[in-house]
């Protein structure tokens, strides 16, 4: 394991980097992804990001200038925000024990690579690539200040998740001062929304369905819905929060249809006194203790009824 | 005008002060009013709050306990965040032209105090508070950090709005470090919503307008709807911030019904090339550039012509 000075030595010492972010890369491996390739670029190295088929269009322009080029020859693979292979997107298989560094915040990272540096503390991978560059360079420009901004910034909802600590914060402000436009950042990531995202929370909003005296709180998101709409994967990004946010509710439980209607993901966000994790292990599915999920193929009512059925097992 | 260590000085040499929070106090007033009275409490002196008839609920709970009693000997009144006589709570009228200390942020102050500490940059007067505790005392108590905390995080939207700076993160940091129980407070102020405040945003959906394009968003909340959602005060305290926060929307309006349907507040939220204060002072109103007001005795349909009558004015 390595610290954040000795992550910075190991850079400092190589060259030549590719680095990889997650399947479905959110705002902090986009972040960590571009600030890193462009620190390094401004340390005098070269690195670059491996293409990621799964980025959507708010995340892809803070990292589509650092896309490698097909016949990019770089001598160390890079892993950020990344605990293991499995979250390896399809275009990452080969890169699978090839691994040299991997720098992440998740305390369940399988140290799969040859040199790990992790904080499981810091709320975003986006501080610890801070950290690390301020070791290795002593300030970080506006550019990679902006991106990091976008990693700590959506990895906490703009601040307001419980994981985010004073150390976040203190970082966030160190990042405005050296440069980053947080006022349209926040703008972009969080204030806009699109009229096909206000089109569908409306719906949602109109189809809540309540039960066990408001315990719990079912939204369904259906094709058609999305197709009214017309939204996006970006306009539904986190709309799983939605139920669980409502004052009373101990379970909010997200039905979305995928491919048709008996394709069904199922988000469920909980309060403490709920373990989101075991309902969703009871249909195949998992996660954390208070944010799970699982897949189901079956149609919106059956899935409510299966889940309504056994509901009584988890709530307190 | 006074800098945040003569204010200080001011304080400490004085005693016995009452404090006076401004009409519908948000929760820059209400952290203030509280933090400044359990500041001063704590640095052995005497401090009341004036019963502010216009509190809601969501706010209540972090000030009952500084009320005045009725038979309160005061010797000195201090206003907070409150930018002009007009401001006052019908029951401060008594205190108009007795005002020893303003403590604001507002660049618009009427400087009605005999003593003034204004700092126009900062995103909260909670910030402003903070200094002049720190200045006082070296330190804040995690309680007095609680109230500054919700001063802070509710007038920047959890420090996600354009007024928020690198200085209001940083306060926020060190805030945290002196006990403020952020996750509990966030979850409080932020992450809770009623199920009347979702009826009622559902409800706003549905009604946008959109003019000149797109660039003018106006959303209506009527005394009906309240109703029929069963909204209350709380349910509606950051709702101006919808319209205004849809991709393309350069002009956000929110129009509420408040006593009759002739008796109208407006709020105006804009991206940075439209003067909010500009638009509204045309109306008898003003707030800051993005962020503004102004109350009309006619009904919403009236309003939206006038407004829209003047609009080309003020877009870019």
């Amino acid at each position: 394991m390595l610290t954040f000075s000795e992550t910075a030595q190991w850079l400092a010492e190589r060259d030549n980097f590719i680095i990889l972010m997650h399947r479905r890369p959110d705002g902090d491996a986009v972040g960590c992804a571009a600030a890193l390739s462009q620190g390094l670029r401004e340390a005098g190295k070269t690195a670059c990001v491996l293409y990621n088929p799964e980025i959507t269009a708010r995340y892809s322009v803070f990292v589509e200038e650092y896309w490698a080029p097909e016949d990019y020859a770089y001598q160390h693979v890079i892993t950020i925000d990344t605990a293991s292979y499995d979250l390896f997107p399809k275009n990452g298989q080969p890169f699978v024990d090839a691994v040299s560094l991997c720098i992440d915040h998740h305390p369940s990272n399988s140290m799969y690579a040859e040199y790990t540096c992790l904080d499981g503390s810091s709320a975003s991978c986006g501080e610890i690539i801070y950290e690390i560059l301020m070791s290795m360079s002593g300030a970080v420009s506006a550019s990679t200040a902006a991106k990091l901004y976008v990693a700590l910034s959506t990895d906490t909802g703009c601040f307001e998740f419980g994981n985010t600590t004073a150390d976040t914060l203190r970082i966030a402000a160190l990042l405005i001062e050296a440069g980053a436009q947080h006022r349209d950042l926040n703008r972009m990531l969080f204030r806009t929304r699109t009229r096909s995202r206000i089109a569908i929370e409306g719906m949602i909003y109109s189809g809540l369905e309540f039960h066990f005296s408001g315990a719990v709180a079912i939204s369904t998101i259906t094709r058609k819905m999305m197709e009214e709409a017309g939204a996006s994967e970006d306009d539904v990004d986190d709309i799983a929060s939605i139920p669980g946010s409502i004052e009373g509710v101990l379970a909010g439980i997200t039905i979305r249809e995928l491919t048709s209607t008996e394709d069904c993901k199922i988000s469920v966000r909980t309060s403490p006194t709920v373990n989101a994790h075991a309902l969703c292990a009871r249909f195949g599915g998992g996660g954390h203790p208070m944010a799970a999920g699982c897949a189901m193929q079956e149609t919106v009512a059956a899935i409510k009824t299966s889940m309504l059925a056994v509901m009584d097992e988890f709530l307190p």
